[in-house]
This record gives C-alpha cells, sequence and structure tokens, in this order.
C-alpha cells in the first residue's frame, strides 16, 4: 500500500492513495472503512474521488433504519439485531446518527464499549457521526456515510437515530427498511407525536415487551397506524414484540425485515427508492454547492443580504432568485 | 384602467398593464387582488413583474397561520377570527390551503357560502388555493400568495391549511404566528401525532369548548408542551380555550396574538422569521427554476436520469451533481 494512505493521518491522504483505501476497506480492514468515514465527516475534497472509486461496487447492502426516541432500548436493539445478522451470516456495519451532536470522534469509543459483544468480530463495522455539518446536515453526510459502507462491502448496513424529530424522517427517506422501535412506560402519545412517526416506519417494535403496558402499546399502535393508513398503502406495516436484552423476538424481526426486503424487490419499489434516494442526493449535493457559492460572496452571506432587501421592501425573492443564478 | 387588465380574461394581461393592477388590488378591489393571485397560481411568466411591483408594499401585514385536523372546527375558527378582527378595524385577508387538492376555482364559491358573514364586508378577502403546483407546492405558492395578499395592503393575512402532516409545518415556517387548533372527541393522540404539532405553534386553542372532554384535552396537552419544552424556548406558548361557533373565547385569542406579535418585535423574532421565509423563498425559487432546466433536457428528466445511472453503479453522486451544475 501506498505508504502515503497509512502514514501521517488523513492530511497526509492524497488522491493517488483513494484506489489502496477502497480496496483496503473492501478487503474488510476495519481501519481503511473508518478513513473513509473521517473523510465524509471532514468533507474532504477527496470525497468526489473516493464515490468515483465506490461507484461500482455500491447497491448490494440492505439499508436499514432503526428510530425511536431516547429510552426505548435502541443500542440494545441494535446489538441484539446485529448478534442475529450475524448468527445468519451477513457482514454488519453499524451507523449511529446524533444529529443532535456536532461532535462524533468522542462517541466512538463509548460505541465501541457499548457494542463489546462484538468488538472482536471482523464482520461487524461500528461508527458514531455527527451529522451536523454545515454542508447540510443529515441530508449530506449520511446518505454519504452509507454509500462507504454498502461499497465496503458490508451485507447490510443499520442506519441508528436519535429520534429528535425530522431527523428521524430523513433517515427513513434513505434506508431500504424503516424499524421504529418503541416500548411501554415511555407515553406513548409523545412517542408518536414525534416527527409523525405512524408514517415512517415499515416495520415496528415494541421493545421490552416483558414490561406491563407493552401489549397495550401495541394495541394503541395498531390502532394509530389503522386510522393512519392510506388507501394505496401497498405493505402493512407488522407491529412485534421484543425483549432485546435477552434477545426474545430478536429473530422475528429480522423474518420481518427479509419479508419486507422481498416485498421492496417484488414490486419494484427498492428500485424506486433508491432512485429516489440519489436523486435527492443528487439535489443535496449540487444545492449545497450552490449555496457554497451563494454564500461565499462577503462575511455576511449573498442569501442573507438578499433577504433582508426583500424584507426591507428593497427587492422581490424572484429578482433576487434571479441573481443567484447562473445564466441558463 | 388599460383595458388590456380588465377585458379577456387573463391570457390579455401583458407586463405593461401590472401596475394598474396592483393599484387596483392596493384600491381594495377584491376582483384585482383575484386576478393576481391567480397569477400565482398559474404560475404566470408575469409573477416576477408582479412581485416587483408589489416590493415597496409589502411588509405590513400580521402573517396569521391556522392550523389543525379536519373537523376541529377550523372554518368556523377563522370566521370568528375574522369577525373579531374586523371588530378591531383590521383588512383581514383569508389564505384557505388545500395541499392535498389540485383544484382551486371550485373550493373558491363553498368558502365564500362558507363566510358568508363577510360576504358583504369589503374589508374581508377570501380565498381557496391549492398548493400542487409543479415548481414545489406548498413551498413555492403560498408565500408568493402571502405576498400578494401582503402588498395589496391588508392589515391581517389568515393562512388556513388543512391538516395533513408536513403541509403543516411548511405552513408554520411561512407565517409570524402561528395558531394550532384541537378539539375534544378527535382522538388527542392523532392530532398531536401528525407531523410534530407541538413544535410549530405559538398558540394552541382548544375550540368546542362546551363539550365533553375539552378541558381534558387542554390538560393533555399543556402536559405534552411542557416535555416537549426546550431549554432555549423564550416564548411560551399559551393554551386557550373558545367555543367559535358562540364567539366564546375569540377576543382572548386575537389579544394572546397581539401579545406574541409584541414578543416578536420586542426581542427582533419577527425579522428573523421573515429573513428565514424569505430565504427559504429565494432558495425554492432559485431551486425551483434549476430543477426546470435539470428536468427539461429529455422526457425522462436528466436528473432521473442521473439517479438511475448512479443506483446502477455507472456514477456517483458527485460526478452526477457536478454535471448538472454550471460552471462557476
Amino acid at each position: 500500500m501506498d505508504p502515503s494512505t497509512t502514514g501521517g493521518g488523513r492530511r497526509g491522504l492524497t488522491a493517488a492513495a483513494v484506489p489502496d483505501l477502497v480496496a483496503a476497506a473492501r478487503d474488510g480492514r476495519s481501519r481503511a472503512v473508518g478513513r473513509l468515514l473521517s473523510l465524509v465527516e471532514d468533507e474532504s475534497p477527496l470525497l468526489p474521488e473516493v464515490m468515483r472509486t465506490l461507484a461500482p461496487h455500491v447497491g448490494h447492502a440492505r439499508i436499514i433504519g432503526l428510530t425511536g426516541a431516547p429510552g426505548v432500548g435502541k443500542s440494545t436493539s441494535t446489538n441484539a439485531l446485529v448478534a442475529e445478522l450475524r448468527r445468519r451470516g451477513d457482514r454488519v456495519a453499524v451507523l449511529a446518527v446524533d444529529p443532535s451532536s456536532p461532535f462524533s470522534g468522542g462517541a466512538l469509543l463509548g460505541d465501541r464499549i457499548r457494542m463489546s459483544d462484538h468488538a472482536t468480530d471482523s464482520g461487524v463495522f461500528i461508527r458514531s457521526m455527527a451529522a451536523r455539518g454545515h454542508l447540510g446536515g443529515l441530508s449530506w453526510a449520511t446518505p454519504q456515510a452509507m454509500r462507504v459502507l454498502d461499497g465496503a462491502g458490508f451485507d447490510v448496513v443499520l442506519v441508528e437515530t436519535v429520534g429528535v424529530g425530522q431527523s428521524e424522517v430523513e433517515v427513513a427517506g434513505h434506508a431500504d427498511s424503516t424499524v421504529v422501535l418503541l416500548a411501554p412506560g415511555m407515553g406513548d402519545g409523545i412517542q408518536a407525536a414525534k416527527a409523525g412517526i405512524l408514517e415512517i416506519g415499515d416495520l415496528y417494535v415494541v421493545n421490552k415487551a416483558d414490561r406491563d403496558g407493552a401489549s397495550k402499546v401495541r394495541r394503541d399502535l395498531r390502532s394509530m397506524l389503522a386510522l393512519a393508513e392510506r388507501p394505496d398503502q401497498a405493505w402493512r406495516p407488522p407491529v412485534l414484540m421484543t425483549t432485546a436484552a435477552s434477545g426474545d423476538g430478536v429473530a422475528a424481526v429480522v423474518d420481518a425485515l427479509a419479508e419486507h426486503r422481498d416485498w421492496l424487490t417484488a414490486t419494484g419499489e427498492l428500485e424506486r427508492r433508491r432512485v429516489r434516494r440519489v436523486r435527492d442526493e443528487i439535489e443535496a449535493l449540487a444545492l449545497g454547492a450552490l449555496r457554497r457559492r451563494w454564500e461565499a460572496v462577503g462575511s455576511d452571506g449573498r442569501l442573507d443580504r438578499l433577504a433582508r432587501a426583500v424584507v426591507a421592501g428593497e427587492s422581490d425573492p424572484y429578482a433576487a432568485a434571479d441573481s443567484l443564478l447562473p445564466d441558463a
């Protein structure tokens, strides 16, 4: 391997070294995967080169989103799901996205400890990621990170988000299948109230099934799902019960995910979701590039100045938009 | 007035006639206001001219959003609010946005009948609007329509939306103050669940206060709001009770709106909200223009083709985004 890819940290990396780094990641070397993800987090100028190199290898991983309010047992559930997927022979990458945190490196160690069951398993890769990049946050960084893990050859990419409103919905938009976790004793109304959870789940899991009230949560959720159902809805999300801490019910969740996967493939919905997702990704990248141009003019930001002029009645939105656009 | 602005319907309108049309709208002529709104709905090529002409007159109206699930009494509440605002001497425009409907003209008559209390009052203007324009729906058409009504000299623009998820949030983003309506017997959990209503209200109103369960809705809502409260939250949304059909409590809502308005002004939040709103508006217009360019190439849409190539592993999102962008 070119020494420039191994020595001197990220700064030493050059475009010429990207193919070796990608090859190392695809060989299953965690450190290389981690470095590629750092390039995403750092919004490295090498990313276009990385993505170009990964392109032929992308599209094989099953992308599973896992979301739910704090306290429902997300990390325990992730842990249990990873164990079950490993049992079935899948290489699994976990991307824990925390949209409320501008930091990422710090959480990494915590996650490794948390997931210590898998610490010595080279078929499992775990990474925490902050999602607050200035290029547009979640909508920008998460798909790039997913693309890296997919291209690195993992069979399953599990994207876990802390449930904080809009970000759940965004992550759901990026996954092939989205699992929404709930638990008894959390104030069900509140849980469901957060960011229209009823609309994003392909699969609902009531965790802590051994606790009082778990059946009630399932019952309430089923009524709410029935009320929220759209006439054109072809997939009816099942509501399963787990006790992630003991592993009870987790195999059934993986089975249900496989069923959803089959449905996605058979109906062509998988292709549709992926094209839609990539469309959004391309638009986000193009818009991000344009925003940087718009905001780069003057320290105040060109867009802000234009907006203030419109608010002051000195201009109008059309003239402002027009002045942002290059000639056709 | 130039005959081209009065005869022959919208098609006869020329850019030269726009100033007269705007002047007529500002003189309080409902028909002229209606024609300007039709230009918005039709995505007329004259809009840039209209907005340029309106620009110096915009920014005086108080923009109030009113949202809530079907059945909570939105139209009755709008009616009662309009009556109270008229009593206080305000000229009021109502924009009823239905994001689920591609039609608009049809609803107009229905609204006029519905609001028949104000049918003969020239200080009240009512218009239903579909929000599904191909230029980006709600985010595009609603702010333009609000701008027309603001520029036409109304003191208050009441934007009423049917509560269908994401659109509520979008409308809230466009208003100075957002009123969220609830009512007993609607399944409170479900109501709140829809699109994170807890995060968008500046003011909550439990309507049908004379019915059983109204106090419980208020109590539950208050608990939910307390739970959802952010530490940096400077304004605590009051929860009021009304019986819109009899007018009970409606004056208190208008008082609370005035209080919120004072808070907005005193804290500078009004200016911040408006700059943010206009920023979004400019971006939406610029992005809309770019999307049209991107989608215009080939019947399939250039963006779709690029997305399919990326999904197929033949390209990557960066290269795709790059090919969309003009040279800097």
